[in-house]
């Protein structure tokens, strides 16, 4: 069972909220038309059922981290009027959960710009109950973001409502058309960034937020880091870099990473590029990170994994692998190391987090940290003892 | 360099070709018409400048194995008047080449059913060159059947003419709506069948063809055996399992891999399943063999690799693995074992065939043979060598 308090999916750090002041609506829109061209759209994020859990967490990451969209609030009835900071990682953060659309848009000064479907179902596929809120939200006059595997595009009756209320249609893992993808050409090699891929041994086991928190203590640092995304959670967002990998052909999978390694590459010039890992290398269902290791051929890995986490993620029937497996298992399949690991704390009493941290630490003999519960400094640390030249980069020596 | 006699993609049996008789045009035409239920359609294959090449592999296994069309000429002007067996495999098969698409509609009596794409570059595109041949073919009436991946029925040039001229575009590559396709949930390990994978080193290695030769060899000793495709030519040549799975979305590579398992395991209630391998699990560019692996959960695999070949195919910069570290790796990454290797004979003398299985079947402490060059009967003796159970299946022992 997953709890609010188990997510580790937390990024704690302010967030373009919906705390306006009250203003008249045609103020707003007198603001709004002023804004738009710098200001990111609003949106409301659409999470029935699935806030603060493992489905929902393109909600829950959105809410904590969001450069692509303004998130004015959430939808979930389960939690209808409590503030989702509060809900997700008891610190509040005035975006407020709503139990349904009409609740959500009445809220709000002037229509919303966007819904966001939030949730990341295994199935990657539309309930007839989301549907109905979709159709809704188009007939409001709102775009629509989803990150499904069924493409809202393409489906008649959604592309049909859209068409008819002028309003766009956006799905985050629809690849571009194949004759438009690169293959895999080995140019990665000549990327001068060190490049570092966060694994895990599950899906949704906080890859992203590891990496998120490391890329924040790198740059803080004058490391330039960049930060590559691979689903559709760190592309919402607004991750400058990346692909949605679980929907790319698998022919151009490797290529097309490359290509947004190489891009971020030549555009940021970084001292450090982090490729966020999708799933697990040894999951039965989705080793698409076996991908991620040939396209980014990463010098390095972190590697995240939940002490506690009992079973894969929807999959009650697949047990968890050891972190020592799969630490095995990443350096048999690529020319990597290991070298640090992150725990996801999920079900952990601060006292077990240490005493984990201490024992994994010994046993694997890789450092071991908690990229939430205990400083990034300690994670920054561990990267900086395993390339020490990262200290001499010219921005960090500067500061 | 690869010439005609390096290629391996071999399955020397008899072909349903064009060796019709001289029949007068209604007379053919009436023939189809009441044929047509059960009888293949029929197809000319274009592969111009590929034939008997590597990229032209779709072509080269069509006029060697083709159950779901009736393959009446090939289309390359470098071979133009040529016999396609002779140039292939130097045995004649009655299957003419011929320099272009004119040639060869007016050596047949009747417009040929459909016009098969039959070649499979690394980037899966359309030419230029290519799309004025399929344009023609459409004007003609003839059905397009194409392994792209670009799709042609949604290019809108092609299927605006296919339209018009009320011919079908067959997208071999081009998947299901993601809303149809299944999620790996681990039926597959209730799969009562021996499951043997056929990896390779490398693309285009023969991998196929070992499979179909120790199928074929299997049914003929009463070991019931089914082979399930992943790749564009198996399912151009009729395979009644498969699915092409370069084109399926990662989310759904190991679940759609895995339902066609269950259903060949359903159906056919067989005692052997092989399922081809694509690509190689160490291979930069193209790792779906790790998808195969965690999707079909394979008991044993089979290695098949090319002793001459320098380079991985289409990708000059990237060196062949060693058919020991390619084993490893596999062994590593999933809970299976090699049982045996198989030889790509390309650019070998039959010494050094003989030498090489020596030598390495010694160094790799696995029996080495070639599927094409050797007995099929060696291959056989190696798998039941390895599962003496599957002697004891009542089919066999009836026989």
């Amino acid at each position: 069972m997953v709890t609010k308090s188990e997510t580790v999916d937390t990024i704690r750090r302010p967030i373009r909220g919906a705390q306006a002041s009250a203003t008249t609506h045609s103020e707003l829109k007198h603001v709004a038309s002023i804004t738009r061209a710098t200001a990111p759209p609003s949106a409301v994020v659409y999470c029935e059922g699935n806030f603060a859990q493992i489905d929902g967490k393109t909600a829950n990451g959105l809410v904590r981290h969001s450069e692509a969209y303004r998130i004015l609030s959430v939808i979930d009835s389960t939690y209808g009027g409590q503030d989702s900071g509060s809900v997700l990682d008891d610190v509040m953060n005035h975006i407020p959960i709503f139990g349904h659309l009409d609740a959500a848009v009445v809220h709000e000064s002037v229509i919303p710009d966007t819904l966001i479907y939030g949730m990341a179902p295994a199935t990657g596929r539309l309930s007839p109950a989301d549907r109905g809120v979709v159709l809704d939200a188009i007939a409001l006059g709102m775009n629509i973001v989803s990150g499904l595997h069924e493409y809202l595009s393409d489906d008649h009756e959604i592309a049909t409502a859209g068409s008819e209320r002028n309003v766009t249609i956006r799905d985050i893992r629809k690849p571009k058309p194949s004759k438009d993808m690169r293959l895999f050409d080995g140019s990665v090699s000549n990327v001068k960034a060190l490049r570092i891929a966060v694994l895990g041994t599950d899906c949704a086991i906080g890859k992203r937020t590891t990496a998120t928190v490391l890329a924040r203590a790198l740059n803080a640092k004058g490391i330039k880091t960049v930060l590559v995304c691979t689903g559709q959670t760190g592309l919402m967002q607004g991750a400058k870099y990346g692909i949605a990998m679980d929907a790319v052909p698998p022919q151009f999978c490797c290529g097309e990473l490359e290509g947004a390694i190489v891009a971020a590459s030549e555009v940021e010039q970084p001292d450090v590029i982090l490729i966020e890992g999708q799933g697990a290398l040894s999951h039965p269902a989705f080793c698409a990170s076996a991908f991620i290791l040939r396209g980014s051929q990463p010098d390095a890995v972190i590697l995240q994994y939940a002490p506690k986490r009992a079973h894969r993620c929807d999959f009650p029937n697949m047990p968890m692998p050891s972190p020592a497996s799969e630490i095995a298992l990443i350096e048999s399949f690529a020319d990597t190391k290991v070298i640090c690991i992150t725990l996801n704390h999920e079900g952990m009493s601060e006292a077990e987090i240490t005493d984990t941290i201490a024992a994994q630490s010994q046993q694997l003999g890789v450092p071991v940290t908690d990229a939430l519960a205990r400083p990034a400094a300690h994670l920054l640390a561990m990267v900086v003892a395993a390339y020490p030249s990262l200290t001499q980069v010219p921005s960090m020596a500067a500061t």
